[in-house]
């Protein structure tokens, strides 16, 4: 078994807030992150499959087909985009680093044919990230 | 004369586009970034100062001095807050990594205590900065 | 099940030597990070915690929170300090980045609010770094 | 338990194609890695331990030997060198990064003396990288 | 004035000789680099324009066509290619990263739109780069 | 005209203070940078030659060579030290980034064989840097 990495970048913005919370609840759980006019992060995607190498080609997965998988995916719906209003697969989500994670994993879970997705790791800032590996792990 | 950099960073989103233009020649012109719900960045900003050094301390600036005036004059006004419709000294101006690089340097200019204002460095993403050193150069 | 990561940064000093032996065998074992007068670091410091996302808040942890807990327990103990005397947590130790991200985690393992403990990732430079997960891993 | 990781550095060039296959079959497997010519990457290998913490030195392994060991047993062979051509340990395979990964993994396994080896991660470009465990995992 | 940067990457093997020197005075010169199967480097390309922000789009370049521009004339001449057999505007010339340099800076010059080439930055490894302003700087 | 860099790692502990003035004059001035029992970095040190490349080898300098200019005047004097007490070069200096870099600069000026000394960056955190370019720049 190894496991493949790819990596992709994305910019977006993003608001923190709770539609069933007042105002006050809203600043007092995200502070700064639920400025009214939104903020925004260049987003690092790291996407891992696990699997066994085919020894045909010595590969797990085409990184350029994995590549491909992610841009059609996730990188197009998110890219330059407004998580909390231009983002289907995150409709209805507090776009936290956490949801998006979880978002990214549902998304890509049944769309990769050789091996299987092993984790999502999201990096909002160089200090913070987020890592999801499925509902078992 | 040394050459003193002080990096800091800061989380924001903007949308570009020209107020005076149509949206189909905003379209041509910024493309994906005219996102109308906008986009974002972690965007790294560098400081660079010069002078010559003080003999008492060895320091050209108290780093922890120039820190604070970058915090204070910029960081502050910048960080987690849309620069369309949030920044006073951006009010007017299409938000562009050229623009908010002069509008830094001119937020700054005036206010360094020791030696002089060189140069304003800001990263959008890892692969696209902008320089700026004044009027004059 | 989510893991949050937040980075922080530390500059401190330290010596390797164990006080038991002599300076001969403290030389073999340590060379040249055996230097009497110490040398020092930048350290990079990253705590993992895991557990389920909140729904109300789309966290697991509010990062503003887990950097405070971070810098009240052990940045503010570690930076700009010297690890073999200014520090309480690592006394009668000797300061290997092994001995240091052990003793960070018996420092942060009772204190995290939400979710637990799950990493401490310790990097003494880019290209040494521990990892610790706890007695049982 | 412990994990320490040693991060080595090598500059390589290799060509991806599979003798027993046609021009064409591998021109559609391996695209542009198939230049005949070949291309290159500098490869960042972090090889990681895992064990106890020795007390009498606060080591896991002293990185210094550690270090060693990488550059005699892989970096030397690997290094300034054409993956297919010049490597006795990749004779024979297809060097992909995860042909690579494994095969170094089988150079070091028996060469640690203190704890055993955990992981070799292998980054063939910024965005693209490798992880083995071993057979079993 | 503003100076405005586009990074990029490549992966290349390259091999160093002078063919009009003897095989000893080659290995004398460029050592391991002079291997005769080569070697290789993901390199990082720095492309620097300076020029004036124009008002109507707050751009001094599109860094968009700065992108395309730059594929054209050297990514895709370079990209997965081996510098001394695949690159025209390589051919006769050693492929250090001095050359290599020297050599996109030519490719480029005429080719900027808006603003005029500043710098070509070249990095072989994190730890070598090569910087060039043109003849007269 | 080319700009050739080499980047250097040295890991050194310091102590900020000035034994001209009292311990409070130092405490204002240097703050937590004045621990007494001093505090360390790693340095990234980054030291540009300018100078016409040879045609005979394509270089400016061969950059092993700098690389052991560097590491016999500079590194092998700095690394895993105390820069208040075991280095010749800084003797009666406060060891700040600034006067190291001047330091540095004195030290290798004379020393380079091809083209000259053109600059040289100190980074003391990956927020912090220095650069210094002579006397008369």
């Amino acid at each position: 078994m190894v496991y493949v990495t790819r990596r992709e970048i994305f910019s977006a913005s993003h608001r923190l807030f709770n539609p069933n919370l007042s105002e006050e609840e809203n600043n007092s759980l995200f502070g700064k992150c639920n400025n009214p006019n939104g903020h925004g992060h260049n987003y690092t995607l790291e996407v891992t499959i696990c699997g066994e190498v085919n020894p045909k080609t010595g590969y797990l997965i085409d990184l350029k087909l994995l590549k491909q998988i992610i841009i059609d995916n996730v990188i197009n719906k998110v890219d330059h985009k407004n998580l909390n209003l231009d983002v289907d697969f995150l409709a209805g989500k507090i776009p936290t680093a956490e949801n998006i994670a979880i978002a990214v994993w549902d998304e890509l879970e049944n769309k990769i044919p050789n091996g299987k997705l092993y984790s999502i790791r999201l990096l909002e800032t160089e200090n913070n990230y987020i890592e999801y590996k499925g509902k078992n792990v």
